[in-house]
């Protein structure tokens, strides 16, 4: 399996199979039917003008008697930082990626989008694997004030669109901190706020922890005239996805960086979960390819020190709250996925499933109080009992 | 898709691809290689005889120098109640299943298993679309003298084996209440305990809430010979995975009672989820088969009238904790999954991954103690803020 990494993904290769039999895979492994939905040719022909995959798809929802349609249109824009070396000085890398982001948030805007989503840390290369500080860190940027939130004022104001853009942030307010921070821009070109990583993973590749420490931002959902969205990088933990719910999201975006064999089977089943257990669409967009830095780094794995990041599988995927979900992207290419939905799914799905009045929070609010104590005790059962 | 109830299950309809593709697209929807282990050929044969699917698969773990490998082996049972009509007299029908299930229990005793769970009301049609307490009522035993956990005992202690025994049970302590419970037996034949199922579901088709309310039993984890085992009859609530987890659970059982087309596309994801999510093995277990009663009823869904339950559609499984996942059942018929498992390797996925760690179970303690007061105000973020 040599050439795994060039493998496009599951979506393309699963068409070999005979229709009926595709057709029924589908149904188990991704739920109700999507319809089509209509692009401008525009914006097909941009996608395709600049080596970007478009992917495009609608989730069926019902008519109600009482409320319109809230529909809308999420453009999950998923690239890859090669062709430039990840050595590129900073100012260039960043017009660069800049000058990319453009383009995508234009095909976005042709396809109808009203929000844009980035994948995490998004505008440097993800270096953390280097262990290096130095030049990464001066990659980081004011939330508020930065350039990169700058830049994207303008084109959110130019296209009427919320936009995601996940950056490492410099906290110029609390001396120097950095933060891995999701910054969120209206559609009128105004910053509406932060989001900050709630959970820095600690292992031996990823070096999360020693960039940057445990987000102090909460939980917050923006409300947008696109719907109530949130923001979530932290997708192996249930309760951070259920702190969204619970402050009322329609959307949540999982923008993410990860890479390799033992993330890859994960991917497609985190963020799925989380809309299907908090009853709200969740967008999950990944990075592309493979990164290769000037000095040899280790992998705390047994691997003899190298230059090449793991392998960014793309494979961004929008699911709703019934479980559904779009197809991905590819594993390997630059991309956007647009995808159409009524966010009165969000509460037809409540009404029908209860999950939401059936979870007996102030009985886990008690639990967790308990756990969290140094002397816990817990449930075991060692004996017969009654 | 008129077959759509008889098509076997993804696995077999994957094995049409080139093979070089199947590999690939395994490693994504899958995850790690698993390995074949061993049974007997009189396990084999038995299966054979009774026709009952056999599905056999190891988990890979790395040997560690301080502590041996604590290698068991875990049966998933499923089973359809088809051919015994659900009008057979109740002691017919417990009968002809106990039958069945010393059947079974043998077989996975000849496979090496350990520990054997069968699916959710296991002895019992799973009547609670019908809307009717009688004669279903007349199904729930006491957990500890009833004489399905004395059948089981019996077995338990011949075979040297574990069993979990999901039925409806009549509290016989507390004033004829009933309970959607899960007995644990160990393998000595002792009456170990019993969970009790804490989320009951509040929807139109499965009728639960009227049936039995919400557990009081908490979230136990069984010390047993071949581990911390436990038992959650509560998929779709994270929250319930999780006091498993913090309970110290090595392997958290599923057994359920899912069907139709709604539920199938999430159930590959959420018992998936809690493996991941908490770093334990996970055993869903569900029911097969289409089951008929003698009166017409309704499903709240517009279809007319009608005596057919919807179809369930096995496809049990088994999740490591790091994600990676056995083959499933059929979708159609009865089947024993059976598979090797180093429990050693629930401890290394939270060395290697520290969700455990990075979780800030404290503040989510705190976070959900607001949340379930009336007054609860959302983090909620209107305008620009910095």
């Amino acid at each position: 399996m040599s050439d795994y990494k060039e493998f496009d993904g599951i979506d393309s290769a699963l068409t070999q199979l005979p229709r009926e039999d595709l057709e029924k895979i589908r149904k188990i492994i991704y739920g109700k039917e999507t319809h089509t939905i209509d692009v401008s040719d525009e914006c097909k022909e941009l996608a395709f003008k600049y080596n970007i995959e478009l992917v495009t798809c609608g989730f069926n929802c019902k008519e109600e008697q009482l409320r319109s349609p809230k529909l809308i249109r999420v453009a999950a824009f998923q690239h890859k930082l090669v062709p430039f070396p990840t050595s590129t000085p900073i100012q260039e890398m960043k017009y660069a990626l800049f000058k990319f982001a453009n383009k995508a948030i234009r095909i976005a805007a042709r396809g109808g989008a009203n929000i844009f989503c980035f994948p995490e840390l998004w505008n440097m290369p993800y270096a953390f694997c280097t262990r290096e500080k130095n030049p990464w860190c001066e990659y980081a940027e004011s939330a508020k004030t930065g350039p990169t939130t700058k830049m994207l004022q303008e084109l959110a104001k130019i296209h009427n669109m919320v936009i995601i853009s996940p950056i490492l942030e410099r906290d110029d307010i609390y001396n120097d901190t950095l933060w891995n921070t999701a910054v969120i821009i209206d559609n009128h070109g105004e910053y509406l706020g932060k989001y900050r990583k709630n959970h820095i993973s600690r292992n031996a590749y990823l070096n999360e922890s020693i960039y940057y420490t445990e987000g102090n931002a909460g939980h917050p959902v923006f409300e947008t005239e696109f719907g109530n969205i949130a923001v979530c990088l932290g997708s192996y933990y249930p309760l951070s996805w259920l702190m969204f719910g619970l402050n009322g999201a329609d959307i949540v975006f999982n923008p993410s960086a990860v890479a390799g064999e033992t993330s890859e089977p994960l991917w497609g089943v985190a963020a799925r979960n989380a809309a299907i257990a908090n009853s709200y669409f969740t967008c999950a967009v990944n990075r592309a390819g493979t990164e290769v830095f000037v000095n040899d780094f280790t992998t705390g794995d047994g691997k003899p020190p190298h230059r090449e990041s793991d392998y960014f599988f793309g494979s961004s995927y929008i699911t709703a709250p019934n479980g559904t979900r779009s197809p991905g992207l590819s594993r390997t290419s630059n991309g956007l996925l647009i995808a159409e939905m009524d966010l009165n799914l969000c509460r037809q799905i409540k009404d029908q499933w209860g999950l939401q009045m059936t979870q007996r929070l102030e009985m886990y609010a008690k639990l967790l109080s308990k756990a969290a104590q140094v002397n816990f005790v817990p449930q075991r059962i060692r004996k017969s009992q009654d």
